[in-house]
């Protein structure tokens, strides 16, 4: 298929634009050496080799992975300084310990005595110590101990004192940055997120103790405050490939997001006003339902259609307004769908079509599972 | 693994419970018997060899699939008289004839004139004719020519008339059962199709056409309506699995629903009166969204939790009233989630660890692509 045009594809297809990831990347690279911080991308959006490779210049070191599946598949292909940043799940803490034993850096991240109880038990081997950061929670509310909590301090201090393990740093997910709309919302979390972290990182100097500090979320790398040169490391991941999301969320436009669904039209339902197209939640996901007016997704080139539902292998189109034209859109026809949450999407497929100025390039084939 | 407990497994993880997918298997089988019409079973839940040999009882023959890729797959294992009921994709033709081709009885769908003339243009070789079903939209609101249009019956006039094509039957989908709640609205649904549908077929004897007739859901079919007798044949596929959804509708109760996705305890969020769990819409979709009082799914033996809400690799789980008592819910124990939809939860798995009473057994691994 190499060099085929894009629409040569059988279809439902996830399509990326080479040429875009690496200026995404490239841009995140530069805004991180202006502020002078360390990158540490996220691999959870997309999962490939080849993406981290872009992501990391090379380098194959210095990553975030959201499961223990993806810490092994880069682990397996030459990777290190790999963060597994999640709170350590304690029916995997012998497959972190044998990573942490094989690479020369492998990082967990805990937010819970127990859990540091568990390291304790399980003490590497090769004169080893567990390379630990501490989950804070600054408004995210999700994982992690509350930053304001005196358990917060409590625990870090444990950490750093508990034999066989170091805290390596403090860890924020400002995913709270997902309900922002526009740079200066999304700028009002990322401070927050950076002064709560650096006044803990404060406060553990106080106390004697000194670590790094890592805030993340591809919304707030995007146009990070200058605050944030005060960081050690940031960890955004979407930011490669961006989707609606994030340019409705105003991390990015529309031009920026590397991603598409190909579909065809298969089916005419004049009597409903409708056409099929043949995606449905198996290549798009269910994610961003009640969220566009468009849709599931949004439609290039078309902004009078919407993807109205979708079933596992169908996806329902309408015309916002009016008749559709059916002569417009002939069965076999293709559609570009520019995805609502390209993580979602991407999770769906087993293979991901590259491409650059709309011919194939190659194939990148994601690891699965946790 | 085998023989281990489903405890021994890492989660988050799909287990099926092989006994009661037997059990649904064999009572959908002597329904059918009982009636005396055809079951030919849908592969889409699940779409693996093993649970595709307990739905045909080991023939491997006369299944319906709901992607060339299922197609592809059952035939590459010994399958034969398969029905690619999705309508005719045109940038799949050449695979369908090759498959046509190889294959004693492949027979594919289509609701557009557009696609019989995609037919035509390449008919098949070995002798061969194109097997076509006709698919009616008899209520479902989905793929299909409309049951009461005169294009329907124009349509399948046509197919029947044309060189190289044979029209095989007629397909309707009863997925408007889905509304359903209770046997009653089932039976209506069953009835209206069924009616529908067999009325088309007298319509057809009166041009001289005869050919067969099937209708589907896994609602309708598993009360199915004694007109029901009168079809050739029904295809229903998420029985073998069943779900919450199905239990909601009253297809089935939730002891016969076979899936469970077994979930971790990672953090405590007293803050929030919230733990999390190591399952996220990777983990079970976010299917059924807004459509249960206890979230995503439920939580066996604990009515009174619910699955809030979901990220990539993160559920919320909280007390549906009061405060969460932590001391139960333990860093590290296993909770176990009931899913909605077990056609999307499948999906995000690519292997399901199969036990009898709790025991693990086997492994299964679906296809997956188009």
């Amino acid at each position: 298929m190499e060099g085929d045009p894009i629409s040569a594809l059988c279809t439902p297809a996830l399509v990326v634009d080479v040429d875009i990831v690496k200026r995404n990347s490239h841009r995140m690279k530069e805004r991180c050496q202006n502020l002078g911080i360390q990158l540490r991308p996220h691999m959870k959006t997309h999962k490939t080799l080849e993406c981290a490779d872009i992501m990391t210049g090379g380098s194959r070191r210095c990553i975030v992975v959201s499961t223990l599946a993806e810490a092994c598949f880069y682990a397996d292909h030459g990777y290190d300084d790999i963060l597994y940043a999640y709170p350590l799940p304690f029916d995997k803490v012998e497959r972190c310990a044998v990573l942490s034993e094989k690479l020369t850096l492998f990082q967990v991240l805990l937010d819970h005595h127990d859990a540091l109880d568990q390291l304790r038990k399980r003490l590497l081997g090769e004169g080893k110590k567990w390379q630990v950061w501490l989950k804070l929670d600054c408004g995210n509310g999700r994982a992690g101990v509350l930053h304001s909590e005196p358990e917060a301090l409590r625990l870090a201090q444990a950490i750093s004192e508990a034999d066989g393990v170091k805290l390596t740093g403090i860890y924020a997910h400002c995913g709270n940055s997902y309900n922002c709309r526009g740079v200066e919302q999304i700028q009002t979390v990322a401070q927050d997120t950076t002064t709560f972290t650096l006044q803990f990182i404060e406060k553990l100097k106080g106390l004697g103790i000194t670590c790094k500090s890592s805030i993340g979320s591809t919304p707030s790398c995007s146009y990070p405050v200058t605050d944030m040169a005060k960081l050690s490391e940031v960890h955004p991941g979407n930011y490669t490939f961006y989707d609606v999301q994030q340019s409705v969320i105003g991390s990015c436009s529309l031009e920026d997001v590397a991603v598409r669904v190909l579909t065809r039209v298969i089916s005419h339902c004049p009597h409903r006003n409708q056409l099929l197209v043949d995606c449905g939640w198996t290549g798009l996901s269910l994610d961003g339902a009640g969220k566009l007016p468009t849709g599931y997704a949004m439609i290039e080139g078309h902004p009078d259609l919407r993807l109205l539902s979708m079933t596992q292998e169908h996806g329902r189109v309408e015309s916002i307004s009016g008749k559709l034209d059916y002569d417009r859109f002939p069965l076999g026809s293709l559609l570009t769908l520019i995805p609502y949450h390209s993580c979602a999407t991407a999770m769906m497929h087993s293979v991901y079509h590259v491409h650059s100025g709309g011919r194939l390039v190659e194939r990148w084939t994601p690891t699965r599972g946790w």
